[in-house]
């Protein structure tokens, strides 16, 4: 048997790393001479790398490019901006290497985690926790009235992907009217699925919009200036993508205008916004630092997910999540 | 045609106001003359309340009794616990008198009160959004590691009413599993229904224990020491009943020991909590002051509500939500 050797700079936690190990037994993992902290983050080049049938992680690219036994790229993340360009994407196909992303791993905690801004939004969580009003008083009962069921409300994902998908299940109870810009449309959304032409007429009815948009050159700024002086005054944003599609400095407009009700962003441009950013000071903007895929055992589960495509690998049938 | 006059002491905005005189015209509705400011606090006694056919509000048990038009009283809260007695009753079947309450008007709100408090500690929400922890950091790993899915999860309700059906349905996505203590079984639960000598071996399993019980001379301090200890370690309490029915200095100790990962509380005794009180410097104690039923242009589905009642008192048909 042919011994295979595994790269992985994953940032794995001791059981995780255990797994992953006899999980692929006989064949060897090589772990990076210098640790990676962040499943997010570029791994550095490493000597080891030149040895390696297959890359677990966030491999450099130089390093896939000029390896010459490399069979197979698997992103510990589901964004995958740094490999996302036409000189890579030319290279892997001449060269016939698969590369697949962690997408499945994360869809699910992503989805849960805008259904999470989602809910609280409408109960107005942030200051009903905050409050410790007397029954009866003003702002007691303006708290009360704050609340606004999503039963019945229209929501308009910007994106039709995995987490969409699995979001448009935890909405079920809510009895909404869902609708998606999906760019190639797939016909089995099971939901109304719109074209660019027909977004801004989309974006005057919906009370949420829930921005699920990868970097790509494409969607740079997508949510511009011009789209938010499209949406439904009191509409909620949401951004669970990535930070670069949104035109922040009009979001910031749309927030202090009062056009927009509130925002929830789980993703900004750069990540952390730095001290004294205007989005920090704004009404109703509500932040969590790139966590919406964060889950307990998270390691575990992308090992898992490896450990899955691994045995299709072995057995030549068709890698999950293949993005190249 | 006989004009019924409505003694009204709802604390109602302008536009319910005109809602409840135009819907029950050419009825009349008598409005206190000192005004009421949270539709759970009790009503004064008036001088026109002897003139009302029917009283709709929170109407003195005193004026009620000593009444001798009254022929049907409907509140505007789910709870009644000053109706709630011995005498009252006895009193109301003697004469007749007809009890609603306006149950069906608080249930879906506070059932996705409770949902959201569920979520948002799923997602660990509060500390999240505090967050401004750079990717790849010790403490956003922790973040990230900090959520865990409902999915799969355990839930215990004490109590089965009109709120915990509305929250099962809220929870279907996420197939968990369901039990409920109900007193009075009628075999319609759709979950597994465990008496009160199951209750110890139950709260045991429970990832989350949803409290719902209302305040009767039975449930004061039910969730007791005794019961706190029994929870599993790392369990989630919920309360969305009243606040009477957790022994609070034992909510404390199991805070502060860790043996529960958080307790979410709309209710307290009292309410609010007075500054320094311990709950409030409790590690993962989160509170919103008894908002739970709270919703946008509340006056006006409690108005509603009642015109829809009165409909069926006019008509002679059976009542909604009646308590005695």
């Amino acid at each position: 048997m042919n011994i295979l050797k595994i790269f992985s700079d994953t940032p794995l936690t001791d059981p995780a790393r255990k797994l992953l190990m006899e999980g692929v037994a006989p064949h060897e993992v090589l772990f990076p001479e210098k640790a990676v902290t962040s499943v997010l983050s570029k791994g550095g080049t490493d000597p080891q790398f030149a040895t390696a049938d297959i890359a677990f992680g966030q491999p450099d690219v130089a390093d896939i490019l000029q390896s010459k036994r490399l069979r197979w790229v698997h992103l510990s993340s589901a964004g995958y901006t740094r490999y996302d360009n036409a000189e890579f994407r030319e290279a892997a196909t001449a060269r016939g290497l698969p590369v697949t992303n962690s997408s499945s791993v994360f869809a699910s905690p992503c989805a849960e985690h805008v259904f999470a801004f989602m809910v609280a939004q409408s109960r107005n969580l942030p200051a009903a926790l905050q409050s410790r009003d007397a029954n009866g008083s003003a702002t007691w009962n303006a708290l009360r009235n704050a609340a606004v069921s999503l039963r019945n409300q229209r929501v308009l994902f910007l994106g039709f992907g995995a987490i969409a998908q699995k979001l448009v299940e935890l909405l079920r109870p809510f009895q909404m009217s869902l609708v998606a810009l999906r760019r190639w449309p797939r016909g089995d959304e099971r939901i109304l699925v719109i074209t660019l032409e027909q977004l801004d007429e989309t974006l005057r009815d919906a009370d949420h919009v829930v921005n699920l948009l990868p970097d790509t050159t494409e969607s740079t700024r997508f949510v511009s200036a011009q789209r938010f002086s499209q949406m439904k005054p009191g509409a909620v944003f949401y951004n669970i993508g990535r930070g670069t599609t949104v035109d922040q400095t009009a979001l910031v407009i749309a927030l202090r205008s009062g056009r927009l009700a509130a925002a929830w962003l789980d993703v900004t441009d750069p990540e952390p916004l730095p001290p004294g950013h205007s989005l920090l000071s704004c009404p109703n903007c509500f932040i969590t630092p790139h966590l919406a895929g964060g889950h307990r055992n998270e390691a575990e589960s992308l090992v898992r997910f490896f450990l899955d495509n691994f045995k299709r690998f072995l057995a030549g049938t068709p890698l999950q999540d293949r993005i190249m």
